[in-house]
């Protein structure tokens, strides 16, 4: 599905950055939810360009609800979201529309569309299309918090710049987690926080932009989501992930470190903790075998520079079939990471409110435990 | 789908390492298309562990076609194959079954299927089921080369050895494709390959395992593959990737690498190549906004260092809920990259025929190109 | 999926009969076609209440782009419609919302919902849910009517009274087909459709409501198209005729009228026309083992009285669990049938289109065609 | 998806009538059923043709457990049955390849597969397909008993032949259903099922074929089952019984006769049975707004009669395309009626188990019931 992604919980999105609006339909959801709207928008808020390190487009985000909600709680019908778009300067575009920005969907939309792409602002390749995912994923969220599992992302790293490292234990990753509430710049660390802002700024009076990765962490999570195969927490997380514009990498627990690892140093063995099986160590990320452990999911994303920058650029008039060089106008992220976060989020919630709604449609169903191990 | 994939073309796993016998479907294959069944085999050998530094269980791996095929070409109806089973030294597990292998499966296997897991060997959580993976995508290989569509991975790092790079040419690629084609450990510089083998064998002999990265390239695309959001070509075949046992990590083209880059210094130009527009440097892959854009994919896995190492470790009886110590006995392999090789290829073989048809369905229909540019 | 269908093409719709607005994301369909939008205005308002017949509920159901739609041709993105519900008498609702209207969806929403349904007026279970369905089929007959594929359907029975049959020959199907274009009342004859309308009346001078059977055509088709098994065009389309609020009934060609035949009777022998092979007959109405076979497509619908009439019905309130007397209030159809013509006609574009992407999608790979037969 | 269907149990078949085996994957089945291997081939066995009103191919068609049941329960993995084909009368096949026999799917697979079909006896539209669907819904009735949900299905009409009618009440059906059970010849009278025996001989005898009317009915549901829109009880089973070679027409409830009916006739008024509130008519079939109301599901589908006839028939040569005469040998059912009825038993149930699944899934996560109705 192109614009369709999961199981028992579906979220479709839509919507292009200078057409009339963009939405989302979220197919599935129990009745009886009582959402808490101001979480949503807040949840939008963060998505948001705010302050100098962000475009300077202000849009206003805000969301309406068309479908699936009455007298305070969800339906279990389609819950649709929709959030107009109210800036429109199109004929910004017109002029530049065949000059292909670098890194940029522009030449791939082109050729795939046969030329009739919404050119706009990046149409549907437009990181504004984000914008339902948040929304989406924060009425997620909110039915995970009612089963205690919270998720989290902050800026791991921006440029060589990193960011305090993520707790092993799951109760102080909760105190992290906490610290992040409502900051718009998601970092653990204020101080290193402020430090990733001046590089930002300088990039952007570079004329330049920057990349990074984003961590995010789920906690709470019960033993058993996910699948062997095609439906491993890591392929339904890293779709989603690999989704959102601008991700490039994505790993889990070690990750891109278990390469330089030997078996003994990477294994993560088992002990009790009260009546629980852990692990004493995490570098899985929380999964074994496709399957949650009980552990945090630990999931990196490396999220490229954004590619708007403000120097002159090689590239090709697609009309023409020319080279020349492009200078990009209006003005753009010289990062995009710290809005990415509520992204990551929020993919992260889809996923795993699907993956926990069909653990439930199987222990649904009548079984013995198996005691004759 | 837990154990299915894909749109146009569906490929379905089955099986467990010591069941009756392992297989997979693939639905939606064109009919006519004249199977070369050597090539299948080749490629299930080379996913079979040979020589020292591999396990010393030795199936044949034969495989045999049950529906789908017919005078020596495909029917367009589902291609079945099946691979019986012919170790079955079922005794050996009995006495471990409840002891957790550390970073195995066996702890999450446990909790979700409520004690009924086919525990022999790991079940259907075993390397073993990759082998159909092999079959399904050794058949899509062949349509796509009938496209000139070529797919090959190589070991790019093992611990802290590192292959020659991947050329940035198609042409210069190409040539080292075919240095790959047939070779059992699959490296670009065979010098290299010794002392990657040397290492595998110190830790063996160390009772260690080891991780490392695979690189995998595709040449020879169209442009235009994929979609913007939930099917991204990265989404899809990342999805494909994490279903394979032991990959943490994946990323294209610069992936991790980004974080630390600017975007004039990680930007990709556009260029002329004749009549074709191509990047001066690929630094995303091959792909931009989630559409291949006809330079070549790259894709590395990074693949986490074999689980199964015969050093005592910590972990837990699940009966008893007790800790322990458990020594691992048997033979396993000290890595799996060298045959996760060929699972690397059929996964992105499967996940770029299945989009090559997608492009096909929509590109059927009747439509003008857009002149009016 | 609960609220999207199709493989190629995939349809989401969304919305409640009283709350903001209804409508539906079409997403796979190609980029480049001119739409027209007056055609998809006129095929809904054939769906609206019309005249004495009808419901006095009125709604505009003007249909708003929201996106997928540039420079007057799809760009190949999720186009999305919607249609603003203007009429929320709510309060009505209050009062009876508890009595369960016999053959209505309410007692199985207050238990598939647990009470949290939007009940006013039916909600999601509305027959107004099928405008948005109106919409997108009306896009995808655009499409279809670009390859000669034509779709429309008759009342072919209204109670008792019977509409000219169907003609045997394409060409003969084409002049009724033309005939029923912008007719509100669908029927070939319309002296009978007079008939039909009188009857209509009378038993809505009698408090009641009567049933019949919506005839659905096909013209144009290549062979070809659909599955063996799950997706069989029967199997396709039907899934989509019972998605309709009141079909209880479908069937193919001579349909249940199989019953009473034999083989020698009911078979289709095949015969050739100039360079094409047709089938003397059409009992099997188009379809040969799931799969077109170049004759029209002829599906029957049997559509049930509505539930609604102004009667006194023994009911149940739900609260209390005591048993009622019902008279329902408000101005209702005494019949849906000539309203639900246009659902039918989408629910049978949307399923054809589908069907012909997943042609192009196994016929756009490279095949020989075997002459070796 | 093409031979692969359900959302929570996904079932996909595969083979040929004359290629090595048949067979089914069933992936989301929960771990620990107990299976009766038993009943899933008593089952398999009333599919058989047996006696004089049968073929005379033979097949043992016994099936064997692949995959996903160890320790004689379900392994919560991919259960996989085969089933060998040992009847390969090929060359009986060669001769006659290109006379397409009327009203069989030769003409259409060989322009869908452009000649690569697997001619041999249907291939993969024999209805020997059927073998492994019946298996899958074995395994799928038996997970259904264990919530005392029971599915049966009876001859209703043979030719002008009418069995007794089913009852009205759940506790006569369920009698109903036990008469049925280990009966080769599906009837509720015996005698009745004399007569369309020697009805069936007659046809035999005079080289023709018969249709009839299957009934299938499910008692024991829970309400709440299924989806207002596209995943309607009535849309997922008309989808599964569609998929069976020979159905081409099917109803719920009163069907066809609502054409005829008013809604005061038809309407199904409310009332309370104990603690319960049921239905005082089921004319709806056990199905409003798509969703169970916990009435008997009783669905009917219209059984074309046999194709294959003894008598000549018109037809053309497909590599000539010239009209021929055609005079079908071998020996084939004169009806399948009765040996479809476990067919369309086993449809139902992988309908209603995949369904069941999906209500446990939503109603697996916390909501509140809302008691401010």
């Amino acid at each position: 599905m192109k614009n369709t992604i999961g199981n028992n919980v579906a979220v479709t999105i839509f919507g292009e950055s200078h057409g009339a609006a963009i939405g989302c339909v979220i197919d599935g959801l129990p009745a009886g939810v009582p959402l808490d709207l101001t979480h949503i928008q807040a949840k939008l808020d963060l998505r948001k360009p705010q302050g100098k390190i962000s475009t300077a487009r202000k849009e206003a985000d805000q969301f309406k609800i068309l479908s699936g909600f009455f007298n305070e709680h969800t339906t279990g019908t389609p819950l649709t979201m929709m959030i107009e778009n109210t800036v429109h300067k199109s004929k910004d575009y017109e002029k530049t529309k065949n000059l292909l920005r670098p890194s940029h969907a522009d030449f791939t939309a082109f050729e795939k569309y046969h030329g009739y792409q919404d050119y706009r602002g990046g149409g549907h390749f437009s990181g504004r299309i984000t914008a339902p995912v948040v929304a989406a994923g924060a009425v997620c969220e909110q039915i995970l918090a009612a089963e205690n599992i919270r998720v989290a992302s902050h800026i791991a790293r921006l440029g060589d710049i990193h960011d305090e490292q993520l707790a092993a234990d799951e109760a102080e990753i909760s105190k992290q987690i906490d610290k992040l509430a409502g900051r718009y710049f998601p970092v653990f660390d204020e101080k290193i926080g402020e430090e990733m802002i001046a590089k930002i700024e300088q990039l952007k009076a570079e004329k330049n932009s920057i990349g990074g990765i984003l961590e995010t962490v789920v906690i709470g999570l019960p033993v058993g989501l996910g699948e062997p195969f095609f439906d491993s927490v890591e392929s339904v997380l890293a779709h989603l992930y690999f989704s959102i514009p601008g991700i490039k990498g994505v790993e889990f627990g070690l990750g891109f470190g278990f390469a330089g690892s030997t078996g003994a140093e990477a294994n993560d063995g088992f002990c009790c903790r009260g009546k629980r099986i852990r692990t004493v160590t995490n570098n899985n990320g929380g999964i074994n075998g496709g399957i949650t452990n009980g552990m945090p999911i630990v999931a990196r994303l490396a999220v490229k520079p954004t590619p708007s920058i403000y120097q002159p650029q090689a590239t090709v008039d697609y009309k023409t079939k020319t080279e020349t060089t492009l200078e990009i106008e209006g003005r753009h992220d010289p990062t995009i990471i710290h809005r990415a976060r509520v992204v990551a989020d929020s993919m992260t919630a889809i996923g795993i409110l699907d993956l926990l709604m069909s653990k439930r449609a199987a222990d649904g169903l009548p079984h013995e435990i198996n005691t004759n191990l």
